[in-house]
């Protein structure tokens, strides 16, 4: 049986910690992929092109959603955020775990598509206020893009329950103990292909 | 946040070895409930009522139906197996893990009643000849039985997408290895009573 990848999707408002608690648990998870959004926002403090997100314009992003170079994408704050498909199936095809960092639609997107071997975890800090604080520690956003984020993390807390896991990030080190399980076992899911060809191998030897 | 139980079902042929592996990992696993159901077949070899099933009449059986007793119940091989409600719900409430040993059927309807805490695994041999020559190894079957027990198995074995996991025994000690971590990863699981709770508190606090 060909072993293939599985995926594991991290949401969960700025501020939540997603990074950090990455950080801490990536050398402990195997091979990973982690997915690069294409976003048409403009480059942040030390971002850097192909790290953080690849950069374009949105001419350029309008004309891959033409030709459907895209799992997934949206529009959030006035630009847009998309996942492109061709380097997904090629990490898959290596076996690898690939993480991506997207909202709650996009986790519908990808439950769509890849739903059979999707694990997805909501990560959220304890408390709004507490949120709050985090993103003014930040220097980066302006208060109008402090004020989006604060309003879409207030509607997707709404929708965590479409999630397999929530974790409460109110302590890095217990948190990414729970997401370093999470990720182990998320790469344990077994995709339909495989599935079938193991119902296929488990008759055919009857006969 | 008041932590309540999730549950893992386990299905899988008599002769996948669900009972071998859960003894290999039933220390590791934290604090479990082992569902026991209620059945109106017969005592086998060197079963006890009340540790290997409960053994009721059909009449007590079909009483239980009348008064919704059942989480789930399912008529087999001309028998009645269920699952009583009650015990599920007090290890639920005692943050147990619970573990269920049932066919595809009682899967199905343990997720109606409780997806959003339920991790399911389907367990099986490598093959079906594999099967064969592991049921043929036990005394305790008549060729009737596991005639039935093997076309059962055939027509599971269509339905393994359905579950969460599938794994392959075909070596206790990594099947076990597998089984352990998707065991501590269930538990992780959070009810939809938990994930409102916490939406509740998220937004209350903001005022």
């Amino acid at each position: 049986m060909n072993k293939s990848g599985a995926v594991l999707v991290l949401s969960g408002p700025s501020g939540a910690g997603k990074s950090s608690l990455l950080n801490e648990i990536i050398n402990d998870i195997g091979e990973c992929y982690f997915s690069i959004s294409t976003t048409t926002r403009p480059l942040r403090g030390t971002e850097k092109d192909g790290v953080d997100y690849h950069f374009v314009s949105q001419e350029e992003f309008k004309q891959d959603i033409e030709d459907n170079h895209f799992l997934e994408y949206a529009f959030v704050h006035g630009n847009y955020y998309g996942t492109s498909v061709k380097p997904v199936r090629k990490a898959l095809s290596e076996g690898k775990l690939i993480l991506f960092d997207i909202d709650v639609q996009g986790n519908t997107a990808v439950n769509n598509r890849l739903g059979d071997i999707t694990t997805s975890v909501f990560i959220t800090p304890p408390t709004l206020s507490e949120l709050k604080s985090r993103l003014a520690g930040r220097s980066t956003d302006s208060q109008e893009v402090m004020d989006a984020r604060l309003k879409m993390a207030k509607r997707e807390i709404q929708r965590v329950s479409e999630y397999d896991f929530l974790i409460i990030n109110d302590d890095l080190q217990r948190a990414a103990g729970i997401l370093r399980q999470i990720a182990i076992t998320a790469r344990m899911k077994t995709s339909m292909n495989e599935v079938n060809e193991f119902v296929q191998n488990w008759e055919d030897i009857e006969q």
